[in-house]
């Protein structure tokens, strides 16, 4: 029998190939795991579906053998058909009970709240985690609602009974912060995806959320 | 038990909410069916997945009722999720073998093929019908292959053990001549959607392929 694998929300790399300077996905995401990163998000958004199949096809076999879970983002179809580790969807996409009725009782399913009311309200639904999103504005997803600042995040890991995720602007910067606010993890995107070094830069990240310490600089 | 719904291929609409003259997708599908549409697709390439999911959700509603198939463009979670009678997979879109393992033995599958070569093969594959795309050039369309024309879909059909569906630049002008090279039926978008009056446009497509007559000006 299957269950649901044990997951680690600590350090969530979102990919995004358009902010990786050309680098390959498989690279950027071996060198993320290697600095540290507990939790990889497959997400396309303009690219064909054999060509996000293919992707994630690609990533479910480099994660197995290291062990880290593979999240698809939206796209329960892929995330079926590569036997992912679980579904991130958004206030936009599948209805939970959709995407929990199509993936079964033992894949992971994260959604995104774009408000404390959302986040209360999750409260109720069959779900693995929360994205907190944004938490900061960020150049990388411009349809993104207000985003929800420190105190929001305070906020929201005050009300919601699931471990949360923070997205959106994170950073060396504030990722300790964010911690500090009560989110069980940072997820990112162009903090490592962008980086020169995308291993050191997991690992500065990695080190932060574990020792809840700011960077010196 | 469920198995395969049996399936007319005669007068096939694939829905454009852009082409619809403003519209409601319901207006034009209802009226497509009263019309004498033996199957709609629904084809959706740029809104969210969630509105995806309700479109699809209300049209399986109103065909069921009517006993007309739905065959979802693409998106096997959508398919799934509303429980269509199908999916209609291009040569970018999940592998077929990927399709038909998530949808199962008794949903019917269809596959474009853009070339001839692709028809052969196709004969190797467990789909249940093939759509030969375009046959013509076609304006609402712009990532087509080069297009089949009147000799290509009969050579198409000549080698094709399954049934098939011209689609691309098919209009009341030219849609006899494209059964009369062996095609069980055509796929229409603007023929349709576009028309003052859909019903009307239906019905008169329809009366084309049942008798294989030109229309007369």
């Amino acid at each position: 029998m299957n269950q649901k694998p044990s997951f680690d929300l600590s350090l969530y790399l979102v990919t995004d190939r358009e902010l990786s300077l050309g680098r390959p996905l498989e690279f950027i995401v071996e060198e993320a795991i290697k600095g540290g990163v507990t939790m990889v998000q497959l997400r396309e958004t303009s690219c064909s579906t054999l060509e996000f199949y293919q992707l994630a096809k690609k990533l479910k076999a480099l994660l197995q053998a290291r062990n880290v879970p593979l999240i698809i983002n939206n796209r329960a179809d892929i995330a079926l058909a590569v036997d992912a580790d679980g579904l991130h969807i958004g206030q936009s996409d599948l209805p939970w009970q959709v995407a929990r009725r199509l993936l079964g009782p033992d894949k992971i399913i994260g959604l995104s709240v774009e408000t404390l009311r959302q986040a209360s309200d999750a409260n109720e639904l069959d779900i693995d985690y929360i994205g907190i999103s944004p938490v900061f504005a960020t150049p990388t997803k411009t349809d993104t609602a207000p985003p929800f600042g420190l105190e929001g995040v305070k906020a929201v890991c005050a009300v919601s009974r699931h471990p949360s995720v923070g997205i959106g602007g994170i950073s060396s910067q504030n990722a300790a912060q964010i911690i500090a606010k009560g989110a069980s993890g940072i997820a990112v995107v162009s903090a490592i995806s962008a980086a020169e070094n995308p291993r050191q830069a997991a690992k500065l990240l990695a080190n932060i959320v574990k020792n809840k310490v700011y960077e010196m600089e």
